[in-house]
């Protein structure tokens, strides 16, 4: 069998969990990895793989059917994406929703140039998340839409704590209100504020010395981020940080709640859920599987830019139309 | 706007449930009902439509873009469906799993020739749950998945209650077993019993001076429908028969338990779940969404048949793309 060859351009959390959903996948192979880092200072978990230097791409594009990005979406995707459309085709999980459409038309611009193919706004929000809002909203047009997150760690969140002074470790969980997604479930179709659907959990490992009073209060306060949630902050020892706090799970659920029937009397609720041991593994599991779908897209002759919407979930399989017909209808 | 002409054939249930939910999709409207009835006796819900024979959808079909079939998948479909596509654009809601290969290779044929678009068994399951496991698999390629269904009324059940001596009255819900679903939820992955999954529960209505003791027996014991099930027979009053159990409530769950990481230790979780007030008027709005990807397809030029694994989710919504990156993803 003929394998479909990945590149992986940045090697953090997601380029790693993209390395290891590779494995998980028989019809892939790890084509090389591309970091900003010193190559020789960074050791892979697949024997015989090599890391690249970042500027290689170019040189080696002719070796990689898709180039997977795992950068970040506030510095490094709106520039290396629609850069590596030119030699190689691509996808990201570009993740800052008020630019997507600016992020679109760029990597759209570049792909129509080159030939290639681009898939940007991959994992599980936007991704799976988007695709069950689209599904839903499509079947119940009479209805409403309700998304909600955790309990999860937020990145964000988290760097925010972290530079309150005082702070030596700090942790940030969403978690959704459960009285909130109760009455979505209910179907009262509720009008939610953002503090009746989620609330936030600090866990803060403080210097030595500190005021954890003014820490606390601080937190709370902190515009954008915190002011209009209910937020806990919880003061604990390096010890329990480094035992308890050391894993990224997150997750989610999206609820429709429509009506049908002659008079729109009959309540209909359709939901979605992920429960999430790791955030990057599961994004970098999506990844890996629309890579599949560009690899395809791309042998049929598509060109340019998509998002989930655009590719039909029949090419994010491994098996064939008769196989995935037979099982899975 | 040009409107999507929409014919409904075969106006039970389903079919009634396709014409509401045409007048919640403003860019559709009903261009006729086609039925096996005297079509004078059909009175319809939209005014200014007309009821046809069958027979006239041939001299019809320039005024329909697609035709929505509405009959039973045991003796309707296997025919009706390849023989409208000879006509017009068809989809239908086929749901005998065993004889989706045929259905679809029949289909296809008819189709090709006639240069028309068909779609078959479109609907919830096979449908919405199809798609949920062709995702979740494609993501998590080491896992299992589950389906539960209900709690709900099971039309094949209640037939074959109604069929016992001394029954006037009987319907059947399919109960899933919550604490089967909860060890799944658990990503325990366990091995389940088809006695594991789902109970059942029967109502029924006794005729006058009947044996009850005996037709609980019967019922219990009846082949490929209760004996490998759990199952509970509770008599009630016609009056509470015709109050209480007087809607076709459905609904069930899919779920993936997946492990990624270097070493598959980390567990992941997909759920997807439909509490529906009406079957027939959900399934009859899954099959609308789809006659408008169908509808768009057709446009493009495509041929042949279809179902939900070859149909992107853009097609399914009436936004433009621009539209839907920017309000979806």
């Amino acid at each position: 069998m003929e394998k479909i060859r990945i590149g992986i351009a940045g090697y953090g959390n997601l380029g790693k969990g993209v390395e290891m959903a590779i494995r998980q996948n028989p019809d892939m192979e790890l084509a090389g990895v591309f970091t900003r880092r010193d190559p020789s200072s960074v050791k892979l978990a697949t024997d015989g793989v090599k890391a690249y230097k970042m500027e290689d791409i170019k040189e080696m594009a002719s070796e990689i059917d898709i180039m997977i990005l795992c950068g970040g979406s506030a510095t490094d995707l709106p520039h290396q994406t629609p850069e590596l459309a030119q030699y190689v085709s691509v996808i990201d999980s570009f993740d800052t929703h008020a630019k997507i459409p600016e992020h679109f038309a760029a990597v759209d611009a570049a792909c129509r140039q080159s030939g290639n193919i681009g898939v940007i706004s991959v994992g599980w929000d936007p991704g799976l998340f988007s695709l069950n809002r689209i599904y839903a909203e499509s079947i119940l047009p009479n209805g409403k839409t309700y998304t909600f997150w955790g309990k999860g760690v937020s990145q964000g969140h988290s760097d925010a704590i972290r530079r309150v002074a005082g702070v030596k470790r700090g942790i940030q969980y969403t978690v959704p209100v459960e009285e909130a997604m109760q009455a979505v479930r209910d179907c009262k179709q509720p009008e939610l504020t953002t503090r009746q659907k989620h609330t936030r959990e600090c866990y803060v490992v403080a210097e030595e010395g500190a005021d954890l009073k003014k820490i606390e209060e601080e937190i709370k306060n902190m515009p954008n981020y915190f002011d209009e949630y209910d937020t806990t902050v919880t003061f604990i020892t390096e010890e329990e940080f480094d035992a308890v706090h050391n894993k990224m799970p997150h997750g989610g659920f999206v609820m429709r709640s429509g009506k049908t029937g002659l008079n729109e009397e009959t309540d209909q609720m359709i939901e979605y859920s992920l429960k999430l041991g790791s955030n990057p593994e599961f994004t970098s599991s999506v990844l890996v599987a629309y890579a599949r779908a560009a690899y395809r897209l791309k042998k049929e002759g598509a060109v340019g830019c998509k998002t989930v919407f655009d590719i039909a979930p029949a090419y994010l399989s491994p098996l064939s139309g008769e196989e995935i017909r037979a099982h899975l209808l």
